[in-house]
C-alpha cells in the first residue's frame, strides 16, 4: 500500500500542494521510517538544561537520532518513558548509557569524565508502590549532575520513621516527595524542612483513589507553606525542579 | 390567603380525596403552623440511643415539641445544626438546656442526675477552623453519657506536636479526627492508636479543596487500616460511631 | 544489560554517592530479585495486630520472605489481594495455608492451634457480586480470631428477606456491609443494628456506577446514624475496623 | 434611560434592521414590561394536556397573561416554581386558585366542576425535606386529575414503617418517590411494587450530597427494575409521568 | 490446590465455625461448581413479571440451572447481557431458545403456546452504534408478550426523518429512546407523543462523551416534560418500564 | 489609612524598590482611582476588530477612559457584562449609546453614520431564559457591523416550530444557537444548514444542569458535523465568531 | 446456531411481529452479514458536503457498499478512524483511494480529475503526539477540495518558533490548531490571525490530563476571542468547520 | 445565654471531666473573646520564616494578640485574606503597618530598619483581575525581605507583549506566574527562564472555568518542565515558594 501513497505524495509535491520538505517527512512516515526529528540544540544555552526525550510513543531509532545529535554536541542524554525492549535496542548502540528498568529512564554522557554532584535533593517516598516515580526524579537529578538521597518507606502510618530518618534530607536544598494513597507524606516533611518541597502524586491505588487525582488534591491543600505540586506521577518534572534549585544555589 | 386553601382543602377532605389524618397534617402546613411530627420513642429500646433532632429546616416550636415527648418519656435530647436565634427560644423553655454556640448542638437532659462517663472517646483537631465539627463530635458523646477528651492544634505540618500529646489519647476506645486541608491528620493518627479512627472531613478550605471533597476523598484512601470515613462535617455521626464502640466495650 | 547496571551501582558506591545498603537493594531490584523487605515487627505490640502483606505487585518470593520473618516471631500471617498463580507457589511452601481465590486472600496460622473465636461480626451481602469483597472481610477476621456470620442474598429489591434474617445478626458486636449498586443495603440494615456498620462500597455496576463512586456517594449521605465508610472494595479495612471493635469490646 | 433606547428601536425599525414585530417586542423589554408570550393552545390536543407554566423568572403579570388565554380556551391552570409574593398578584385576580406555599405551585380550573380522580399515584417520602418536592408532584396528579395519596416519614433507616403503610400504596397505577440522602427509598418501594416507581432525587443534603448528585447517580444505580430517574428536584416531571400512565390506563 | 480447601473448610464445618449450609456453598465455589443460586419463584405472583437472570459473571451450568426452575414453574426465561460462547452452551439444552447476539439477550418460553402481543412499544435509535441496546429493550418486551415495534436511523441531524415516520410510533403506549451522543432524540421525540417516553444513554462515543455521562445529564435535563431516564445502556429496565406501561393499561 | 500607604509606597520609590511607573500605578489603586489602563489601539489592525471592554469588575470611570481612547482613534466601543448602574453613568456623557438592559451590552458608534449591514448572521434561542446570551451575541454583531436575524422559542420540544421559520436562517453565513437545558438545539439546527453553527450552551437550569455543564458536555458531542462550542453564556464570542465569518466572505 | 434465528424471525414475520422489511434486516444481522446501510444520498445538496462514513464499528463490506453509492452518485468519499487491516480491503477495490496510516482517515475521488484547492487552511500542532489529529483534520480538507498548510511543532515551551512560521497561516481563511497537554497554543494562535480559530484538544497526556478533559477545559476558557472548540481528538470536525469557512468566502 | 453556659462549663471542671486548661479555652469561646491562640515562635528557627496568620475566620484582637507575640521575639509579621474592616483595628494600634486592600495583606515589621531586598522574584499576571493574587505573593516576598517585580499585562493573546519585557525577569531566582482563564501563561514563561516557575490558577472566570478548576488542570499539565503548581488563589504559597528559593540561593 505504501507505494500508491508516495505515488499520491509526489503528486501533491509536484502540484504544489506540498513543500518538498513537508514531502519528505510525510514520506519518511508512509513508509514507516521514524520522523526526523528537530532537536532544539540551543536550549541548554537559554534554559540551562538541554532538551529531554520523553520515550513514549517514539521508536527506538528515532530516539538514537535525537540522542547521536545531543551526544555530538556534548550535551547529556535523557530519555524518560522508556520500556525494556527499546532500551535494548540504544544500549546495544551506547552501551555506556545507564538504563533503570524501574524508573523507565536512560541517561548517556557525552563522555565518561561526569561532573562531580552539586546540590544535594532528597527524594522521599512512602512504600515500594512509589518506587518508580522516585527513579525518575533520580534519573533526572542524576542526569543534571545533582547529588541525591534516596529515603524510602517512611509513609505516615508508621509515625516513628520519619523523625529517625531526618539527619538524611534535613539539609537538602530541596526534597521531591513522592506521594501514594492519602498524599498526606508532603505536608509532613514540610513540617520538617526550610526548603521547596516539591510533591509528586502517584496514580497508584484503588477504588476512590481515582487515579491519583485524590492524592493530587490533597497535595494542593497541604497546610505545609512550602510545597508544591506536579502532575501524578510527574517524577522528572519534580526532580528538574528540585534540581535547578540546587544547581542555582551553587551558581 | 389561607382561608381560600383551607376551604379547599376542607373540599378535597369533603370530597374523599384526602384522609381527614391527612387534612390536620396540611391544615397545619397552611396555617403557618409547625408540622405535627411523628417521634420514635422506641428507638432508644432497639438501637441503644433515642432519636435525634435535626435542628436545620425545623421551626423553634416543632423541635420542642418533639423535644417535649422524648423528656416526657425519660428519654436525653439532642438537636444538631441549631442556629442561635432558634436555641435561645428553646432555652427559654428549658433554661438548664445546654447549648453550643459554636457546635450548634442543644442537649436537654431528662433530669438533672447525668449519668458518670462511661468509655473515652479522643476528638483531636489540627486547628481553629475544625473546631465546629469537633464540638458537635463532643456534645454528641455528652449526649451518650461517654467521656470525651479533646485535643486541639495538632496538624501535621507541625509534627513534633502530636507525639507530645499521645498519653491523652493513647487509650481511647475510639477516635474522632476532624481533618481540614489535605486530610493527612487521620493517617498519622492511626499509627498511634490500636482502635478504630472515625475521620470526619471539613469543608473548610479554598481553591481545590471543593468544599471538602477533597479531604473526603485523601481520607478514604488513607494508609492506615484503622480509619473509617464519614460524611463532610459530619461531626455527629463520627461522634455517634465512637461513642457506639466506647458504650458496647462497656455494656 | 544488568551487568553494566551493576558497575555503574558499585561506581555510584565508590564514588559514595549511594551508601552500602542501598547499593544492596538497588543491586537486587537490578538483577530483578524480590526486594529485600523491612518487616515492622513490632506493630503487633503497637497496633494490637500485626503486619498486613498486600499482595497486588509483590512477587511470590518477596510474600514467601516477609511471611517467614512474621512466623517466626509467632504472628498469624494475612496477604490480600493474592492472584492465584503467586497462591499456589506460596502454598507449596505452607501447605497449612488457607487460600480463597474468590477473596483472594491467603493465610498462615504461626501454629496449628487457633485460638477459639471471640466477638461476633455479621457480613452482609445483597448478591453475588459482592462475594469478593465480602470474603476478603472474612478473612480478614479470622485472622484477628473474630468469628464472623456470613448473611447473603438480602438486596432492597426483595425486602422481605432481610427481617427473615435478622436473628442471624442482631447480636453482633459489629456489622460489615457490602454494597453494590445503588448502596442502599447499609441504610436499611444501620435501622435493624444497635452497633456501629462499615459499609464497603463496590466497584461492580455499569454505566452510571461510575466505578463504584455513586455507591461510595450514596453511603456517604446515609441516613442512619451508625453507618461509617471505607474505600471502593476495601474488605479488609471494613473487616479489620469491625473485628477492633469486636476484640475490643473483650479485651 | 428608556426613552434613549426607544429612538435607537426606533431607528433600527426605519433602517429596516429589525422588523416591526421584533420593534415590538423589545420595545416591551425596554420599558419593562412583560413579554408578550406565544401560548401553545394546541398543546392538549397533541399532548393530551395543555401547556405549564414555569414561575421562575416570570412576572406574575405575563403568568397573568398567559393563564388567562389557557383558561379562555377552557384548559386548566397549572404554575410551577411560584413564589408567595407572585402568587398574591395572581390570587387577587382568581381568588378561587389553589396556591401551595410549600410545593410552589398554583392551580387554576377552568370552571367549578372539577373531574372526579381518575386513576390512582402513591407520592411517598422518607422525610420533612423532601415535602416541597412531593408538593409539587401532587400538585401536577391534581391538576391532571389523577387521585393522588401521600405517604410521609417511611425512611429506609425506619424499616419497619414502609410494610405498615403497604396498602396506602400497593394498588396504585404509577408510584413517585421522593428520594433525599443516599437515595435509597425507590429501590426498596420498587420491591414492593408491580407498577413503575418514578424517583425524584432531591438537593436537600449537605457535605458529599453534592447537591443531589449523589442520590441521583444511586437512584440510576438501583437494583430494582421498576425505577425510572428525573432530574434532582423535579417533582413536577415525576408527577406529570406517573399521571400520564395513571390516566392512559383509564382511557 | 482445592484439596487443601475442602479439607480447611470441613475443618471449619467440625469447629462449628461455619454451618453445613454455609459448608456445601463454599465447597462448591471452591472446586469450580456453579453457586446453588436460589430463585425467587414467587416474584411473578408479586411483581408481575418473573425474575430476570444477569448473564454477566454467570457460569452456563449456573444459568441452566436457575432457568430450569422458572421454566418448570411455567415461568418465561429472559437472560441479558450473554455472550455468545455461553449462549451456545444454553442453546444445546434448549434448542428452542431465541438468541440474540447484538443484543446479548437469550429468552426461554415454558411452552411453544406463546401469548398474542398485547400492548405496543415502540424502541427507537438514532444510529447503529445504539442497536445493541435497543435490541435488548426489544427482547424484553418479547418477554413480557409486548409487541414491540423499530425505528432506526432518526438522528436529529437529519431532522426530516423522525417525522416521516410519525405514524409508527404516534400511538404507542410508551416509548423507549436509545440515546448516544449528545442525547437529543428523546426530547424531539418527547414532542411527538402524548405518552411516556423512557431515554436511555448509551455509552458509545469518544472524547467527552464521558462513557455515556455526557448524554446521561443531557437526557435528566430534557425540555419535554414526558421523559424519565435510566443508567447508561440500561436497555432492560427502558424495556421493562415501557413494558409495565403497556401490560398495565390492558389489564 | 490611604495616607499611611501613600508614604509607604513613596518610600519603596525612594528605596528602588519600585518603578516610578509602578509608584503611579500602585498609587492610584491605594487612593481608590480606577487603574489607569493600557489599551491596544493596534489591534483593529492586526485583529479586524477593536479591544473589547469586559465591563464585570471595571468601574464607570475606568470603562469611559478606554472609550475616550477608542473613540479618539475611530474605533467603535462595545462593552460586556455592564450592569444598568455603570451603563447609566457611561450614558450620561455618551448620550447616543446604544445600552441592551437584558444583554447587559452597550455600544458606542465613533460616528452617526454607522455602516450598512454586511453578511448576515442568524442568533436562534429556544426559550426566554436564553434571550440575554443572545441579546449579548446580536450586540457583538452589530458593533462588527453584521446584519442578525434573531429567531426566538423554536425548542425541539415543539418540533414543528423550527422548520416553520426555516426561510430567516437558510441563507446566513453563520448561526448562533443559544443552548439551555439539554443542549439540543444546535445538532437540530445544524442538519438544516450549509454553514457554521456556533453554540453557546447557558447557565440556565436547576438540578443535574450543572450551573451549563451538562448542555457543554452534549454540545461538544452533537452528531452534526457543523457544530463548534464556545464556554457556557459566552455569547460574545459566538457572535464574534459568526462576524467573523460573515465578513470575511464579504471581504 | 444461526438457522434457529432465522425460524425465529421467519416465524415473527409470519405472525406479522415484525415487517417484511424488518426481517430482511434482522435477518441479514443474525447471519452475520453486513447491515444494509441507507446512504443520505441528498446530503450533498442541502449541507454542502456529501455524507462521511465513520469507519468505526462498520466492517469493510458495509464501507465499501455505502462508497459504492456514494462513487455512483458522483460524490467524492471520505472514511474517519479507519484502521490499517480494514482500509487494505478497500484499497483492494480502490486502488486509488489515498489513505493515511497516521490519521486512519481514506479518501477515495470521483473520478481523477481533483478540483484545484479553494481558499487556505491552516492545521497547527505542538508536537508529534498531535499528528494524528491533524492528518484527521487535513484529509477531510482535502476531501473538501480546500487547500491545507500544516505548521508542526510550534509548541508554547519554545515561544520564539511560533513567529518564526507566521507568514505560513497569517493569510488562512482559518486555522486548526490542534492543542495537547495544557492546551496553550490556540490563545496564542488567536493573538496572531484575524480568522476563526477552531481548536481540538487531544486525548493524549498522563496523570490530570483526564483523556483531554484538562485542554478540553482550558480551551472553553481561552482569553482569545477567535477560538471555537470541538470535541476531544476530533479532527474531523475541526477540519469540517474549517472547510465551511474557506469554501464559503469563495463561493 | 452564657452564664447557663459558664455554670455547665464549671460542673465539667468540678467533675474532672474536662481540665482547667481546656475550661479556660471554652470559657473564652462561649462569652465570645478570642481564643488564646498559641504562637509558634520556634518556626523561624526551624523553617527559616516566621508563622504566618491566616487572617480569614480569625477576629482582629486574636490577630493583634498573635502579632504581639511575634513583634517581641521580633519577628516579622504577615496576615493574609484580611479584610479591610479588620485591618483598620490592627492599623490602630500599629500605624507604620503595611495593609494592601488589593492583596489584603498586612506586614508589621519589628522595627524600621527593613533589610535590603536580597535575591529577585518576579511576579508575572495577564490582566488585572489576576491583580489580588498576585498582590498577595508580592507582599509575601516583601516579608521575607525578597526583592520583587510585577509584570503586568503580558496576556498571551497579545503575543507580542511578553519578549518585550522579557529583560524585566530573565535573570530572577524564581518566577510567580498568575494564571487565570486557560492558564497558558505559565507554559509561555518557563521557554524563557531557567528558573523555576511557580504558578497560581485563579478562580477569577465565568462558565467552564469551574472556580479556576479548569485553570488548574491545565497547570498541571504544562509542556514546560520548570512549572510547579500551587492551589487556586494562593499567592501566599506562591510566593513563599518562590521567597525560599532566591533567599537560600544567597544563603
Amino acid at each position: 500500500m505504501e507505494s500508491t501513497q508516495l505515488v499520491m505524495l509526489a503528486g501533491r509535491l509536484a502540484a504544489s500542494e506540498i513543500s518538498a520538505e513537508e514531502f519528505l517527512r510525510l514520506a519518511a512516515v508512509e513508509v514507516g521510517q521514524p520522523e526526523i526529528a528537530t532537536v532544539d540544540l540551543g536550549r541548554a544555552q537559554r534554559c540551562g538544561f538541554p532538551e529531554v526525550i520523553y520515550g513514549s510513543g517514539k521508536t527506538a531509532t528515532a530516539i538514537l537520532q535525537i540522542a547521536g545529535q545531543l551526544l555530538e554536541s556534548q550535551q547529556p542524554v535523557l530519555v524518560t518513558r522508556l520500556d525494556a525492549a527499546k532500551a535494548a535496542q540504544v544500549l546495544q548502540q551506547h552501551p555506556s548509557a545507564h538504563y533503570s528498568e524501574v524508573g523507565r529512564t536512560l541517561r548517556i554522557d557525552p563522555s565518561e569524565s561526569r561532573p562531580a554532584g552539586v546540590g544535594h535533593v532528597a527524594v522521599i517516598t512512602a512504600g515500594t508502590s512509589d518506587l518508580p516515580v522516585a527513579e525518575e526524579a533520580r534519573a533526572t537529578l542524576a542526569w543534571m549532575g545533582v547529588r541525591a538521597t534516596m529515603v524510602h518507606d517512611v509513609g505516615v502510618a508508621g509515625p516513628h520513621r520519619l523523625p529517625e530518618r531526618l539527619a538524611e534530607f534535613a539539609e537538602a536544598d530541596a526534597v521531591v516527595v513522592v506521594a501514594g494513597m492519602e498524599g498526606a507524606l508532603p505536608s509532613v516533611v514540610g513540617g520538617y524542612v526550610p526548603c521547596p518541597v516539591f510533591a509528586v502524586p502517584t496514580s497508584v491505588g484503588y477504588g476512590a483513589s481515582l487515579g491519583g487525582l485524590s492524592a493530587l488534591l490533597a497535595l494542593l491543600n497541604s497546610c505545609a507553606s512550602n510545597v508544591a505540586v506536579v502532575n501524578i506521577d510527574a517524577g522528572f518534572k519534580a526532580g528538574y525542579l528540585a534540581g535547578l534549585v540546587a544547581t542555582r544555589r551553587q551558581g
